[in-house]
C-alpha cells in the first residue's frame, strides 16, 4: 500500500514545513488536488504552487485535476514537475487524446471517475493508464464520509485489470481513515489518499505506521 | 501612495515568511490574485489559501477575483478574511447585484477593468464603490509591460471621482516599478500593486523605500 | 399502478382547477415538468408556480426537473412542496452528490433518463433512488409518439433491480395512453405519467378507469 | 401613466382570477416575468402560461426575457399573443438582429437594462425601439428595494430620447410603490412595474388609484 | 469494401477538380469533415462548401459532424444535398431526438463515436441507425495514427449488430492506409474513411485499387 | 477606396477561379468570413481554405472571424497567409490582449463592431488598430439589407480618428451595393465589402468600376 497525504489538509501558509513532515513520516507521494471552481464547486491551487515545492521534496507529485478542458493545463503541470497527472473522465469529450497529451509530456497518466460514473467509460483507454482514481466522496463538495458502495466499485475494477492481465494502480480518494483503510486494500486498491486523517494529526509517524498495519491486518 | 505586493511572486512554498518580509518592509496591503483558469488562462490560488494567512499577519487582505461568476465565491472569500475584493465587469452581468453582495459581508468593494474595457462600464455603480482597479497589463497571460495609454485611462478615472464629489481609491496593476511609479501616482493611482519588483528583490525595504520616494519625487 | 398526469397538459390559467379534477378522479400524484430551455428546449414553470398549489390538493408533487445544474434549484422545490425530485442523469457531472442533495432536504429522490441513454449511467447510484424515470418520448420536444424500444429498456431495468432485491418505482412519461399502458406495466413500470390523455379528456374519471383496467387486464 | 402588474406576484393557481382583478381595476398591460434560471438565478414561466391567458383578458401582454438566447424564444411569445417583448441587452451579442427579429413577428420590441448598464448600450438601436425598461432591482434576485441613483439613469435617458425628437416610452420594474412612483414618473418614465404593491393588496382599485394619484401629485 | 475519402485532404482552392478525380477512380462517397473549433479544436467547413458540389458529382455525401449541438445545422445539412450524415454522441444530450431529426429529413443517420467512448452509449438507438462510425484517431487532432485498440472495438460492435440481426454498416475513420485496411475490414469495417492516402496519392486510380486489393487480401 | 469582395459569394467548388476573376478585376483585398456557428448561427470556412489560396493570388487576405475565442485559431491564420485579422469585440474578454496576440503574429489587426455595438468599446484599443471593421447588417444572419443608422455610427468613428491624428481605416462589410456606396464612403468608410454585388455579377469589371466611379461621383 501507498500512502498520498492530501495536500489540501495542510497549512498553506507553511506549506514545505508540513510537506516535509509527511514526507519524513515515509509517505509515498503528495496528493495535489486542483479544483478549478467550474468542475468542481471550489477554488483550490494551480501550476505556481505546485512549481514552489520542486526540488524541495524528494516525494512524488499526484496531482489530481478536478477541472474542466485540463488539456489546457496539462503542459504548466508537466513542466511544475507533476510524477503523474489524473484527469476526470467526467471533464474529457476527447479523454484518449487527453491522456496521450499527458504521456507525451512524460507524465504518467490516471482517470478520475466519480461515485456515480461506471467504470465502463475507460474500458477503451485502460491499457493506456498508470492509474485510476476511485473517487469514495464527491470531489470538491466538504463534510462528506466515504461511500459504501464503493468497495464494490474498486472490486470490480480490480477484477477488471487482472482479467485483461494489466498493471495498473488503483487509488482511493475520500473518507479513508485508519478504520476502514483495510475494506479498500481488500478490495483491490492499492494506493490510498487521506487529507485530514494524515495533516490533521499530532502524530504523523504514529498514524502513518497504523494506516499500513491495518491495511495488512 | 500605498503598496500591495502582489502574491503571485512570493514563495508559495512558505508563504507566510514572504508575506512577513513585505509587512515588516511597511508594505500596506496584499495583493491576492485568485485565477479560475476560465476568465482568464490560468489557475492560481482559492479561498482555503488566503485562509491559512489569516491571523498571521497584520496586512490586509485585498483580494482580486479573476474569475467568472465571482458571486459564488465571495462569501468563502468574506469568511477567509478578505478586507477588499475587487469583481471584473466583464466578468458580471449583474454588476450591480454582485458589489451589493460583497458589501453585504462587510467587505470593502471594487471593480477591476481589463485594460481594453471602457469607463463607463461602472458609471451606474460608481457610489457605491470603494476602490476601482485598473488593470494596465492583461490579467493571467505572462511576460507583459505596462500599457502607457493606461495612464489617460487613470487620469479619466481621476477626474469622474472628482467631479462626482466622490472619495474612491484608485489602484493599478501590471509592469509598475520604481522608475515607472510616479507616472501613475500623477495621473491619479493612489494604490500600487506590484510582484516580482518587490518579492524578487533581494533588499525589499530598500525596494519599498525607492517606490514611495519616486511616487513623490 | 399509480397515475401522474403531468401538469404541462392543464390549464395554466386555472391550475387549481384542473389539479382538482384529476385529484378527484382519483390520481395519485402531480406530475410536474420544469424545463429552463436550456437542458431542453422549452421554457415551462419554475418553483413559484408549484409553490402556488401547496396545501391546495392532496396529491404529492412528483417534480421533474428537465433542467441544467439542477443543484442550484433543488432546495427551492424542495420548499415549494415537492414529494420526489427526478433529475436527468445527463445534466449531472456529480450525480451522486445531487442525490444526497435531494435527499438531505427530506425529499425521495429519483433519476430520469432520456430514450437514448443507457442504464449503467445509474448502477453506482441505484441502492440511493426511490424511483427511475424511463423518458419513453424525448423531453421537451413537441408532437412525438412512444418510442416502442424503451419496452426493452423498462424490462433491463426492472431485472436489475430484482436481480439486486431492490424496492425501486419505475415510472414512464412519453406517448403512454389507455391502448399502450398494459405493455409498459407488463415491461415492469408501475407510475405512469399522461398528460393530454388525461387533462384533455371530457371525462377523466373514466379514462382514469380506463388506465387502470387496461393496466391489469 | 400606465400601470404594468407583474404576473410574479399573482396567485398562479388561479391566474386569471387574479388578472381579471387587474384588469377590472384598470390596470393598463400584464407584465409578464420570463426567467430561465441562467441569465439569472429563478426561473419561472414560459410560453404554456402566457397562451394559456390569450383570449381570456383584454389587458395586453408585456413579456419580459430575463433569458439567454431570447431568438431561440421570441416565436413562441409571439405566438402566445405577447403585445410587446423586451430582451436584456446583456442576453444580447446580435441586438439589432434581436430587435428585428421581434419585429418580424408583429410585436413591439423593447431593450432591458440591468442596473449596473450603461445606456450607451441601446445607442445604435434606439430608433427601433417602442420602449425602454429601467431595471430598478436586478431582476431574479429577492427582497431588493428600489435603487435611487436610476433615477438619474431614466433622467438621462429621457433626454436623450427627447434630443433624438423619439418617441418611445420608458418603463421601470423594482421596489416602485404608491410612495416613490412620483419621482419616476418625474425623471422621465411612463410605464410602472408594480408587483406585491397590486397583487398583494387587499383593495386592488383604491391602489390603483393612489398609483395615478400620486404620479401626477 | 467502400471507399470514403475526407475532403480535407482535397485542394480547396480546386474543390471540384479533386472530387472528380475520386470519383473517376471509383471511389463510393464524399466524406465530409465539419469541425466547429468548439466540439473539436479546428475550423473546417460548413453547409455552403458542401452545396457548391451539389449536382457536379455523383459521389454521394458521408457528412461528419463534428460539432456542438448538431440539430441547429442538420437541416442546412440535408438541404446541401447530405446523404447520410453523423453526429458525435459526445455532443449529443437528446441522441435519439437528433437520429429522428435527422431521418425527418430524408437523410441517414449515422452516430461517431470518439476512441474512448464506450459502445453502450448506442445501445438504445442502434435500430434506428444507418451506420456507425468508429473513430480511429481523435477528431480535429493532427498527426495521429490508427488507434490500435480500435480493432477490438470494431469487433465488438460487429458482433452486437449481427446479434441483434441488424444490417448497420462500420465505417472507420483515422490512419487507415493500404497496408491496415485488411484488419479493419477482418474486423467487421465495411466503410473505410482515408484522406492523405487518397488525395496525397500521385495515382489515385492505383491506390484505390489496392485498398480494395488488400481488404480481400 | 479599396474594394474587398466577399469570398462568401464565391463558387467554392473552383475557389481560385473565382479569386482570379476579382484579383483580374482589380479588386485590392479577399475578405474571407469565418463562422463558427456559435458566434453567428452559421458555420463557413476555417484556416485550411485560406491556406489552399496561399501562393495563388496576389491578393492579401483580410479575414474577418466571427468566431468565439478567437485567440485560439489567430497562429492559424496568421500561418495560412493573413494579411489582416479582424476580432469581434463582442467575442473578446480581454480585447487588449487579442489585438497584441494578431500584432504578435506580424499581421495587420482590426476589430469588427456588430451593429448595436457602441464605438466605445474600442477608445482604449484604438491606437493600436490598422482597421476597424463597422457592419452594416448582423453578420450571420441572410436576407438582410443595408443598416441606414450606420452611416452615422461610421462618421462618428471617423471624427474620433481624426481628432485623435490616426490613421486607421474604416471597413464596412453588408448590404453594399454600388447604388449606396458613394454614402458610406462620404461618411468615411474607405474600404467597401461586397459579396453577391461583386461576384453574383456577369461582367465584375464592370461592377469594379461602378463601385469606384460611384464612390467618387
Amino acid at each position: 500500500m501507498k500512502l498520498a497525504p492530501s495536500i489540501l489538509s495542510a497549512d498553506f501558509s507553511n506549506l514545505i514545513g508540513d510537506v516535509k513532515r509527511v514526507e519524513d513520516a515515509g509517505c509515498d507521494m503528495l496528493h495535489i488536488d486542483v479544483m478549478d471552481g467550474h468542475f468542481v464547486p471550489n477554488i483550490t491551487i494551480g501550476p505556481l504552487i505546485v512549481e514552489s515545492l520542486q526540488g524541495k521534496t524528494t516525494l512524488p507529485f499526484d496531482v489530481h485535476l478536478m477541472i474542466e478542458d485540463p488539456d489546457q493545463y496539462i503542459p504548466q503541470f508537466a513542466k511544475a514537475g507533476a510524477h503523474i497527472i489524473s484527469v476526470h473522465s467526467e471533464a474529457c469529450v476527447h479523454l484518449h487524446r487527453t491522456i496521450q497529451l499527458i504521456k507525451a509530456h512524460n507524465v504518467k497518466a490516471a482517470v478520475a471517475l466519480n461515485p456515480g460514473t461506471p467504470l465502463n467509460v475507460i474500458e477503451h483507454v485502460l491499457e493506456d493508464l498508470d492509474m485510476v482514481l476511485i473517487m469514495t466522496v464527491n470531489p470538491g463538495f466538504g463534510g462528506q464520509s466515504f461511500i459504501e458502495p464503493m468497495i464494490e466499485k474498486i472490486r470490480s475494477l480490480k477484477k477488471i485489470i487482472e482479467d485483461r492481465g494489466l498493471s495498473i494502480d488503483i487509488q482511493v480518494d475520500g473518507g479513508i481513515k485508519v478504520d476502514n483503510v483495510k475494506k479498500v486494500i481488500d478490495a483491490g486498491a492499492n494506493i490510498i489518499v487521506a487529507g485530514s486523517a494524515i495533516f490533521g494529526s499530532e502524530n504523523i509517524p504514529e498514524i502513518v505506521t497504523k494506516f499500513r498495519e491495518n491495511s495488512r491486518a
